[in-house]
């Protein structure tokens, strides 16, 4: 989708105008709309879309590059900027989110070729129980002393709560795990599976603040090992059993289901099958929580994101995830959308991580380090944006128990873990 | 879906067992499953599930009613028990939520007829411009005197928000009214459409707290004659306009989009047209509220209620819904389920209706009056068991301001109409 509103044909040369290069900007522009960016070119010359003033330069350092951000934007930008042949000066996350925020609906039209490696990359990285083991194990599996280096204390890697915008990190976390309990009700003995547990501190908060007794499962090695030791060294081995499993394998009977952030890398072929292990754990009398990112339209992420970041990961619109619920007749009682929350999260991840951009470089090279600020850079952008969102569905069985009345007992002492008082549900 | 885990063969009879009713009681069970009712026949002979108490007797008049339950439960029982042909002695709300109850699925399984005659049904009834000014006259310009009788002092016709379940009606429609406000974060000055509007409580609640300038839009001309009356005693005519209308009709550019009550009658295959109504008048920019009936699992209203009551009547479940949302990208930001406040809502109604029955019959005579007990009776039981959901969705539009940082605000002073302070979204 072009944008035909913009003057393209009178982009301001600041310097050295150049047919080529003008020529290759009309095209960038007319895929990522006016966006207020500064373009530098090989040959020095510099350049902006009139009348707005540019917030950040970016820095083409050679006419091939040139070519294929033309030819592929979706694929060249991440390769070129994690290799360092495009830089960007100046605010990078401002940038990527006056892009998203100058493309009208967040999705730039592809061409037959996109379309078609996209449709490939898909297949290719299907979640079946082997193909999500690796595409976990890629991403996941990097070493827990990178992800101390940029999340919190506990190594939570999903969207933190901040019960207000200056809380800190760790307190958002530490919210975000008390808010999930909260919102799925639990009562002191009653059993809950979790669904992708990270490094365990969920199951972990669940069973010290909550009394219940959690199994929780996960394919990420590294994850798993971290958290046994947790359980084992926080004396709640009896209550919290760590289970290094596909969720495809998850079995028993339980009271609750959770799974956050989980979803994202279950693939929309295999929503059925989650909403049966669903079914399997909780029946028709169990009710469940599911975070996840997702989206207000149906797209893919971008296939540099999937290559480089996060195979086979699939972001859904509600609709989408209904294809979980619908069929074993759960009722959703609440969705919120916690985007703003999850901006604010990789805002403090990417902060920490600019910290230790050395020590990343020093563990895994200077192309990952940039690749892995591009991809956090992109998913405040994202989440800034509207272009991704964050969906909180919590869903009840046909015939499970009976609700809090109303919503407010989740905001009373919202900072003191396990001190929630339910109202009771009064049947006339 | 039979129910083989009942010994339908072992059926309790207190008195004269005969063959004939024993195997039409048979095929009832086999249809409704284990419901704790005892079933009195024209030959006075008597039955139950065995080891299960009855808490209601169901009293079938004549052989024909019997014969007509077997052979189309979901048009029968209606019918028959408008017209006197069958009783419901003791609790009716609870006999037929213990039908809904024992029927795992809340779903009957319906024959080749009923299906057929369901979707031609469908067919007649749909939702056309001049389909829907027929479908609402038959309901809501019965004379706004009979809804005087049973609605709160109003008329507010839609699920109340019960702060506690000991609030009174009235209160509970009134906080109902400021917590959509408060969901919308209305601010003085901004503008408003309302697509559906009832009585106008709503729009004249919103200006008068709000300080809003509404456009309500309703097609039951009852309504809107009172609605405008309401305006003029309440000095309200300069800031809320009532609009005899179609939705399809809705013109203008405004704030934010409501519609509380309506989506129900949009009907299905109006649905992307009804997101074009939304789109076309909050665009991007603007936020809006759905607040409707809906479902866990896809079903249509019973014939019986479409036949009587509710002509061209669907309740969608989230995924259907969001094919009003997703076209245009709408974000959801929330979405709650008060099917319990339903439940409770239509309690209140009830008790009032009950008392007013002399003067319903009066009015419109016994058929209508056992018609409504009927639907209202029904309804409670749906809320219940779960069968009806009432989902209340808040959605912004792509390019829309921040919202509040969390929901926390909406819990503060509900009973304080106006005196929301919305938290500011902080952008770092």
């Amino acid at each position: 989708m072009g944008h035909p509103g913009v003057e393209l044909h009178n982009l301001h040369f600041e310097r050295g105008p150049h047919r080529v290069e003008s020529w290759f900007l009309q095209q960038i522009f007319k895929v990522i709309g006016p966006a207020p960016l500064r373009f530098t070119f090989p040959n020095g010359a510099e350049a902006s879309p009139p009348g707005i003033s540019p917030i950040a330069t970016v820095v083409i350092r050679d006419r091939w590059t040139l070519a294929e951000l033309i030819a592929d934007p979706e694929m060249a930008f991440g390769e070129a900027y994690a290799e360092g042949r495009i830089q960007v000066q100046g605010d990078l996350v401002g940038a990527l989110e006056a892009v998203y925020d100058s493309s009208p609906s967040g999705r730039a039209e592809r061409s037959r070729y996109q379309c078609l490696t996209s449709a490939w990359m898909n297949w290719l990285q299907d979640n079946t129980p082997s193909g999500s083991r690796h595409n976990i194990h890629s991403h996941y599996d990097l070493g827990n002393e990178f992800y101390k280096l940029w999340l919190d204390a506990q190594l939570v890697y999903t969207c933190a709560y901040f019960p207000t915008p200056a809380a800190s990190l760790e307190t958002a976390q530490e919210a975000k795990l008390d808010y999930v309990c909260r919102k799925l009700e639990l009562v002191p003995g009653e059993t809950v599976v979790e669904s992708g547990c990270g490094w365990g501190a969920l199951a972990l908060h669940m069973a010290r603040h909550y009394k219940v007794s959690v199994k929780a499962f996960n394919i990420s090695h590294e994850q798993i090992l971290h958290a046994r030791r947790r359980a084992v060294q926080e004396g709640l081995r009896g209550q919290v059993e760590f289970i290094e499993d596909d969720y495809r394998n998850v079995s028993g009977q339980f009271d609750a289901f959770v799974s956050v952030g989980m979803l994202e890398h279950v693939g929309i072929h295999h929503f059925a099958e989650f909403g049966e292990v669903i079914h399997r754990c909780i029946g028709h009398r169990g009710r469940g929580l599911l975070h996840f990112i997702g989206r207000s339209y149906k797209s893919d992420f971008s296939r540099w994101i999937r290559k480089r970041i996060f195979p086979g990961a699939y972001a859904p619109t509600l609709a989408e995830a209904m294809n979980v619920l619908e069929p074993y007749e759960y009722a959703v009682s609440d969705v919120e959308n916690l985007r703003i929350h999850y901006a604010k999260t990789v805002e403090h991840w990417l902060e920490r991580f600019e910290a230790s951009s050395d020590q990343v470089s020093a563990m895994y090279g200077d192309w990952f380090q940039r690749a892995w600020r591009l991809y956090l850079a992109g998913s405040i952008a994202g989440f800034r944006a509207g272009t991704l969102q964050l969906f909180q569905i919590t869903f009840a069985g046909a015939r499970s128990a009976p609700t809090s009345w109303t919503r407010a007992p989740l905001y009373q002492d919202i900072h003191q873990p396990g001190a929630v008082t339910l109202w009771t549900h009064a049947t006339s």
